[in-house]
């Protein structure tokens, strides 16, 4: 149960469909678990691009008549998740912008590591940045580019940020997608029944649609959609890969496939390869669910342990600004989860979860289980320590609020107050992820603090 | 996955807490799932009864200053579902009126099955109507009994009228909770911490509040709550229980325990008695989630056949009122139910789901797990064939819109495209809520047409 | 500039005409200056009839998709101004109910003197109450009259009942148009340009929809419309008129005839008669608008003093709920009134409006002249002094809230920062209005203290 | 009635008061007249910019909550009409921007005339623009002005903009007034009550906020606002003034103060000056309101011819979308304004009006004068024929669309079916809003064409 970690974005584009932007909007349902604060769309008709962009669940932000102004056969969209507390859409994407070359949009999934020098530096050359997001960089990077075409200027802009982004761009015609060096976070190309072409986050907005899966665009690949041709592809970088392996524990939606592989598969045996390194004897293997569903359905099936829905999710949750009483304990955990009381009761039960940030949500999990009568609740985390935060696109709290940066795993099993705790340990993980890839293909950052230079 | 068949309403009462109105909202969060169109709550502060009810969530139906008004520390409260598509905000509850005692305000779940011939009588002798909900015979009733005291009228009241209800009645200073002589709806007692008392449609909004469940209302009971007083019990029927059997199979919280029983236990078993009369040789079991996941769960121990979570929920979902395009067959089940197909590819899975109503939600879901691979699809459905409507609460197509009501089973299994269909039978269903009991004390009209008459 | 006197409803009437809710929306509109805070209308389609009322302008509570559903060759509507704070909806009309002789639905425009002992004696004899609404007691007399026919009941009814009301009712297949006997309210009838009928308190709603005036519903008469019939008119009451006068001095909107006569006609008369009994040497004659325009034209053309706006309105006003700095004195009237400092600056103001409750805002007014630079400010009333509340349907402040009831006219001069004040006295008042009808003709309970008993 | 030119927008700035913004906002709902579609604020701590905008009115952008997030001891804010049919809200104001020397926040009322040149050689030079206001042109040129502070920067960037501009220009610390070498949009100097500054569009904002006017900002200066001293003036340009004329006839509210003079005054000796030249023998002087009210007074007064308000105004209107029927002609117009029939009737009127721009608005005011039984309806205009678009800061329609641009006086009083129709003419005009300056002091390009070059 995440309140604590989050994937910033999701990115789609359509090119070559007459309802391009009616399919991007079904796309961005399929993506809202990636971003619920902001939504947009830009298409282009082949003259110029419109763009709508708001605050608000992609449902709330469009309607029909909204999409409809949204003319054109291609289109790029995007759901955002924003820790700006203040009211500006200025924050939303897609970010437009006219330039020498005409008109383009942009969509970002990431986070640019020398954004702060790229902009210094081009602040100093006399650009202004109206928002604060790094894609702004990006549109200047590409308008002030001494290139001639804009598929020069892409290349040049790209080659000149670092860190997470996976991209795409739109023009009045043309419709371009890059995945940075490292390939940190997913986008996948697929087909569309017509012939036309997608390109997401996630493979599961494809199904929606009715796309079929073609191939990931590669770490380092720039694709170029163009009327009446084939994609065209450009490697800008030699590819190194290393994917973001927390879109595995945690931020991919179950049903995707990312990275080259099936995302509940590798939750379920993330859970398999914990129940071999972390066994205890218990009476019931229990999922703190959305999350933790997969990998408990493997810790039970490798244990033998039979699994329960021992805590319940209630899914009309949404924000309450009502003051709880003061007999209200833990109102917020409560709202979301439950216990089945019978199923706990007088039960030695092992809860599973994909990562302990804080610690304070596992400590009201743990003590809501206990209150519910469990003898024993031993807690497995189907990751390692959560010790570094991340610098690719995901909103971690800084080292000194994540709790296994700062205690053991002993302290933090007495400080969640389970009767035991283990994770998964590294090479656990990636075994879980492709048996046949060694370490070097996965960022795990947040697990080992090895950043990328 | 229901589109078709639906619980009508759930009702609270809370008495003897100073923060009444807000210890109702919060309880009609966790009955949310039993009616999302209109909520309501009223309170009494001694002098006068508050009302505030309106369409919609409970948590967009009030806030922090509505509570305040409300104040008292007594509170009933009501979360409705309807089919009504009109706009009007009198078929919400509580119904208050004044009359020659002073005020009062009701709260009912059920359905009253000789609601027009009161209300013809009622009519003839002059009075009028201003709503179309049975809840206002009532109200009418209590105005017109010949009694003297409040109590008394009460049970003049109820003894006219037949059928289904749970009701929770305010006074200025007293509260009042009656079942119907079947107890067809559930309806539990608890306590609050500081010695205050909570009446609700389930225990899961006991957990809530920090309330303890003391005992189920009984059949043909009327609790009578007054300040500085136990609750006083007054046996107005003799009791024939015949609880809806359906709360079980669908309607209930997992985590609630309803008629003496968890949810959650009842519906895992009766997956295993549907594995014991319904196997079939399959590598997977997969649940209609969320509605099927405990008896899925259930076969799966009872089969030795592998659990996993096949089809993934998107709790995102909405109306959305965007047309889409031909394309996208099947959307409204996809947008909500989409397959793990690197679970389902290659493989013979079971899937199971509480019930069949129409017949066409479950033709997609097969139809999706075959186009996402699967092998064979098996349906087993942890309910005997849905045959007949209810009358006593729950809103159901009409018999010629039930499929078990016009085809047979073979030919069910041909409609859903399946490879093999099996139903729970009655026997074992009622072995799985309850197994020392006999079949009297259930109400399983919807199964048999067997009505109380 | 009123925010102390209230009319507090309008009602509309169609009769025979295909669209007959749409021309009770635009009527309504027409009549939005009568009540702002809530509107409704009910049709009838020859087998039932439709209710939608809301909180809200009438613009606002209804839209295309609504106004279909409001389907039927009649309708009724009403705009109410309440004093109720609460979030209730029950306070609006139409008033709809059920009841042994079918559906009907009733709109009220005034008030009733005795509607405390007709509810007590209804809820006696086992009635209740949903609302706090006169309109309710109506329903109820209608529906437990042990007359056979509607049209009979309502005779019954209103004969029952004492006080101002203009009504209008209508069952699935007839309407009913009924003014109390002394017409303390206004109600027209008019044409519809195909052959149908409108009745509505304001003559201003019949040029919206094409209506042309026939003549008002008779004090104490019963105007029944049935299909292919004209319509017929019952004497049910010996007429006693009594018309509201306050309606010349403020209500009814200045295109409007009422009782006979135009109201702006009857407002410019007021300021002639006023500059005749009141005359004082100044240099111009300026209104507080918009309620005291009219009056200072006849003020300025008896006087020959100079017209001039020398005070704006500020159309844009809403309500702030943003606090004002100290230094921002009068900031309610400011935002809403305002100075032309040049005409004003170093002259001699004779300042006209149409009354004075509490005095606080004139006093408001008298100072914004002066800081702008008014060398004398005169006040001048278009009505005697106000010195008693209202009891036949408008909202009025307590006696001892009413200024003229606890001052003479030099003191409220003082009081208000005047340097002379006059008002019309009733003698002037009642020539301008109609000049050939003695006193009885009217209700100047609020200037006289006068009421019927 | 206007519905064919439109004022663009208004700006606000505020220096040196605790309640900064609170103050801005109060301005700006004075200023409400000149823009409704978007309104915007920004703030300054001394340590960083705030900055809130959306589409709106003033009362419903901003609420206490958001004021207290604009804080900070200046402010300035902005309300914006828009042609602008999409959902963007990048085109309202405040203009953010970081750049190399912090932050800055711009308003804007006016257009520029070398927008696009000066777009084009930004955008070569590689800036990019993200919206389609010409503000950012400000933004860019100060961002990469060669100057080292930023007062020498605004200068160097507006002796690069062409057109009409008033500006007010907020950094972390200090203020910024800056009025085009014509003065062509109003803005002038206030004083608050705490010894703090104002700048606005127009006086009758002062008056709300407490303020004094001190003097117009003078075409061509720059004024620096900083702490702890008093304002500085530079002097950009030599002032060539070049008012704009339609503010006195249109634009400004009457209780302003404009270039020096009393907006009312203005219109109504524009009105004496119509009665000399274009006299007509009639019985009533009527204004369409609000906007020919000052100067049908005007009228009046010198003809003799009694004034009265012959025509009402509806200030309940906003937009409906229902459509009318059939019988409903002139909807649109009818419910805005209605005609006093008892008034009119049989009478001879002269309807005066500050201009005619297409003639369909007019026309449909003649015929609800003679449909309401009008003998003869004289149209007098109190401005002369407006045949030419504006372009520095009025949206007009384009010149095939202006009926003066396309018709002959006659040909326009037959389209209106007037019985006579005159204008101001310009020489009338010049006299009317400055008896002491010649003709060069105005812009009058709307009525003849000549533009400044």
């Amino acid at each position: 149960m995440h309140e604590n970690m989050n994937e910033k974005c999701a990115v789609v584009g359509i090119y070559n469909h007459e309802a391009a932007s009616k399919l991007a909007y079904f796309s961005l349902h399929a993506l809202q678990h990636r971003g619920q604060e902001a939504a947009g769309i830009s298409s282009a008709d082949g003259n110029k691009l419109h763009t709508i962009k708001k605050r608000g669940l992609v449902m709330r932000v469009f309607d029909e008549a909204k999409l409809q102004t949204l003319s054109g056969t291609s289109a790029i969209g995007h759901t955002r998740y924003s820790t700006a507390g203040d009211d500006s859409i200025l924050d939303a994407q897609p970010v437009f912008a006219r330039y020498d070359l005409g008109e383009m949009a942009i969509v970002h999934n990431g986070n640019l590591t020398n954004a702060q020098e790229v902009r210094d530096a081009l602040i100093k050359k006399g650009a202004i940045f109206q928002t604060f997001m790094d894609t702004e960089n990006l549109i200047h990077l590409i308008a002030k580019s001494s290139k001639e075409k804009l598929i020069e200027r892409i290349i040049d802009a790209v080659q000149r940020i670092e860190g997470a982004f996976s991209l795409v761009i739109l023009s009045r015609t043309k419709m371009f997608a890059v995945r940075d060096r490292h390939g940190f976070r997913p986008l996948s190309l697929g087909q569309l029944p017509n012939g036309g072409y997608i390109v997401a986050s996630e493979t599961c907005a494809f199904d929606l649609v009715g796309a079929t899966f073609i191939r990931d665009v590669e770490p380092g690949e720039l694709l170029i959609f163009e009327e009446g041709k084939e994609p065209q592809s450009i490697k800008i970088f030699e590819p190194t890969p290393k994917h973001c392996i927390f879109e595995y524990v945690y931020f991919a939606r179950p049903d995707s496939s990312v990275f080259g592989q099936s995302v509940y598969q590798a939750r379920k045996t993330m859970g398999q390869e914990l129940a071999k390194i972390a066994p205890v004897e218990a009476d019931l293997v229990v999922p703190v669910p959305d999350g933790g569903v997969p990998s408990a359905i493997g810790y039970a099936q490798e244990s033998g342990i039979p699994y329960e829905m021992g805590i319940m999710r209630n899914h009309y949750i949404g924000r309450t600004f009502i003051e709880p009483t003061q007999e209200m304990r833990d109102l917020k955990v409560k709202m979301k989860l439950s216990p089945m009381i019978d199923i706990i009761k007088g039960k030695r039960v092992i809860v599973v979860d994909d990562s302990i940030v804080r610690g304070t949500t596992s400590r009201r999990i743990v003590r809501m289980l206990k209150e519910a009568g469990a003898s024993e609740v031993h807690m497995r985390i189907s990751s390692p320590p959560t010790t570094d935060p991340c610098f690719y696109g995901v909103d971690t709290p800084s080292k000194d609020k994540l709790i296994a940066a700062n205690m053991s795993t002993q302290e933090i099993c007495d400080f969640v107050e389970a009767d035991s705790l283990a994770y998964l340990d590294e090479e656990a993980l990636l075994r879980s992820v492709n048996s046949d890839m060694h370490e070097e293909k996965y960022c795990t950052a947040c697990f080992t603090g090895k950043y990328i230079v």
